[in-house]
């Protein structure tokens, strides 16, 4: 396959080791990423070392700075899953918050609208966007879409209904030629790929069983949006009161559970992805995990278990392991180039609309 | 996705476990089975209950037959992995051995050309055909390529060199408009494409485990096909040698094992099917495993072990099992026929040519 050029939304946690892990592969070439106060594009290649390490502890921040953005009906700001506190010892540079602290950023007003400006030279782009609004992933999907994109789009979303939202653009999609891969991370993504493969062996599906432990105390500043929106699966919160927390109330939460929240019966997508490719009912798929912000080591072993029915009658359980030293990070980022990868070569092809983690095999 | 019409090459035991398999998939009709002896298609679906209870026990037998035929300087006989030996208290029909024991079936001179002759109405055709001879399913492929089929060819081969026979044929393939699915049962197959997954967390793979454990005691009569490609597996014995064997010798080699068989560092094709799906070098690809023809249980579970560095430098083992429970059977048939339908698929969008485990997830 020819070389792949492709762009991120966002440089929080996922935006930026998604641009680290690139640099790992071979064919895939970063031109563009943005956050909403500016935007870098190099069809030559992006400086990620530069990049990085310009932006580093510079990240913008969670939802509560949306509302101090001028900004017409659309809200499509970009939130990145970072946060912005000033770290004592990081460089700040004072208006350049996000990635405009890159010499090879600007600022912009609309940094999407950039980035579709020039959609032409980019095969892919991947959404490293938080969801504090169900319909956030869609609407810029809309923008693309308006804007004539034609080309591969890789989400790391985590919601179950989010995924019909996307499936009702499906038509806009293939008329459009955008081929559309969500919730291609870890989970949705990596697992649930798993859990499609390890349902081969069976004829009936009785239960997929997803269970995630992440260790995040250095990753903690750079994923504040991914803590906010695991802490929206609380059973006494949603999307909508989990937005509105301030910092400290998240810090709150966090020190209540002793910097250990264990979460049961997530509504994370790998239910719906799994129904749609045809592997199981969503409702026999249940998601649930242990998040550690006060320690790398992972609290417990991400595993996959498939309980099934075989041809001839026996009942079993495959299972799926992740090594407690795989980061999450390595965990989401890889596995969205892979699906990236793979989405482009659909792409090309010419096969478009929405596609789920347990239809493709990534690439790589 | 429409309905998908497909032949099986062969109705020894992976051939007739195929049929069975699908009968519990939405969406897929077993129209054609062929052994050397005769052929049965027909376009309103098989019956597949009558086919495999008329068969039962009559499967045709090893590669000694193969020098019974008068035929042409081509030999593309057809050959079973079952075993001929009739079992006491089993239905045997006489003349009518093999597939033409069912009502269904006729006698031919050429089952495989009355398949060709037929391909207009066949999607897909499984090659359930043993690998006496490296280029026996490269050569059936070439008879599909002169008889003009357009459409998925799938195999369950194990041997490496295959591979690089089937890509030689690439460019006839796309010509053809023919999808080639290579090395699609268990393993290579179901386990080199967990391998790839697992692989999506590490930036640098270092090794690749493939350990298998079969039990085969119930299923060793419809499998000597199976066992007699294993032995060629051990380091005293090679692809020709274990074709000579008789089924005697066979015996003999078995018991001189107390019925426990181990294999180290065999040709397995998972090597140079992750090689080429860029997944690591063949080299770094190790497959051996443990047969148990005196026992229903696995000897050892069978599990897949990819080892590689994250991009944040740590070192990892993700792993992959499947239940002790899950047949040889059922890990073969199940996925063969996932892969099926995402050739299927492939080769409705137009994308021809030789595809592996790892470059696909199987569907269903």
């Amino acid at each position: 396959m020819n070389d792949t050029t492709f762009a991120v939304l966002g440089t929080g946690g996922i935006g930026r080791r998604t641009l680290e892990v690139s640099q790992h592969k071979d064919g895939l070439t970063p031109v563009a990423a943005c956050d909403r106060h500016g935007v870098a594009i190099d069809f030559d290649g992006l400086d990620v070392d530069e990049l990085l390490e310009a932006t580093e502890g510079n990240i913008d921040s969670g939802p509560q700075s949306t509302t101090s953005r001028d900004d017409d009906s659309r809200d499509e700001t970009l939130e990145t899953d970072g946060g912005a506190t000033a770290t004592p010892g990081v460089k700040q540079h004072g208006e350049n918050a996000g990635v405009v602290a890159s010499e090879q950023a600007r600022p912009s007003e609309d940094s999407i609208q950039d980035i579709i400006d020039h959609g032409d030279g980019i095969d892919a782009v991947l959404l490293a966007l938080p969801n504090y609004e169900h319909d956030f992933i869609p609407r810029v999907a809309d923008r693309f879409l308006e804007g004539g994109y034609s080309g591969v789009m890789v989400d790391v979303l985590k919601r179950s209904r989010v995924i019909g939202m996307l499936d009702d653009r499906t038509e806009a999609f293939e008329d459009a030629g955008i081929t559309f891969v969500c919730g291609a991370g870890a989970t949705p993504g990596l697992l649930t790929g798993a859990a499609a493969l390890a349902a081969q062996s069976f004829v009936e599906i009785e239960s997929v069983d997803i269970w995630w432990g992440v260790g995040l105390k250095s990753g903690y500043e750079d994923n504040r949006g991914t803590v906010r929106e695991d802490i929206a699966h609380l059973p006494e919160y949603d999307i909508e009161t989990a937005r509105e927390l301030s910092e400290e109330e998240i810090e709150a939460i966090i020190d209540d559970h002793d910097g250990v929240i264990e979460f049961t019966d997530m509504e994370h997508a790998d239910d719906v992805l799994l129904e749609r490719a045809g592997i199981c009912d969503a409702e026999d798929v249940t998601v649930g995990g242990i998040l550690d912000v006060e320690h790398d080591e992972k609290p417990t072993t991400t595993t996959v278990s498939v309980t099934g029915t075989t041809f001839d009658g026996e009942t079993g359980t495959n299972t799926f392991e992740l090594d407690d030293a795989t980061s999450m990070a390595a965990n989401v980022n890889g596995p969205a180039i892979g699906y990236l990868k793979t989405g482009v070569r659909r792409n090309r092809s010419g096969e478009y609309g929405v596609f789920g983690p347990a239809e493709l095999m990534p690439g790589f």
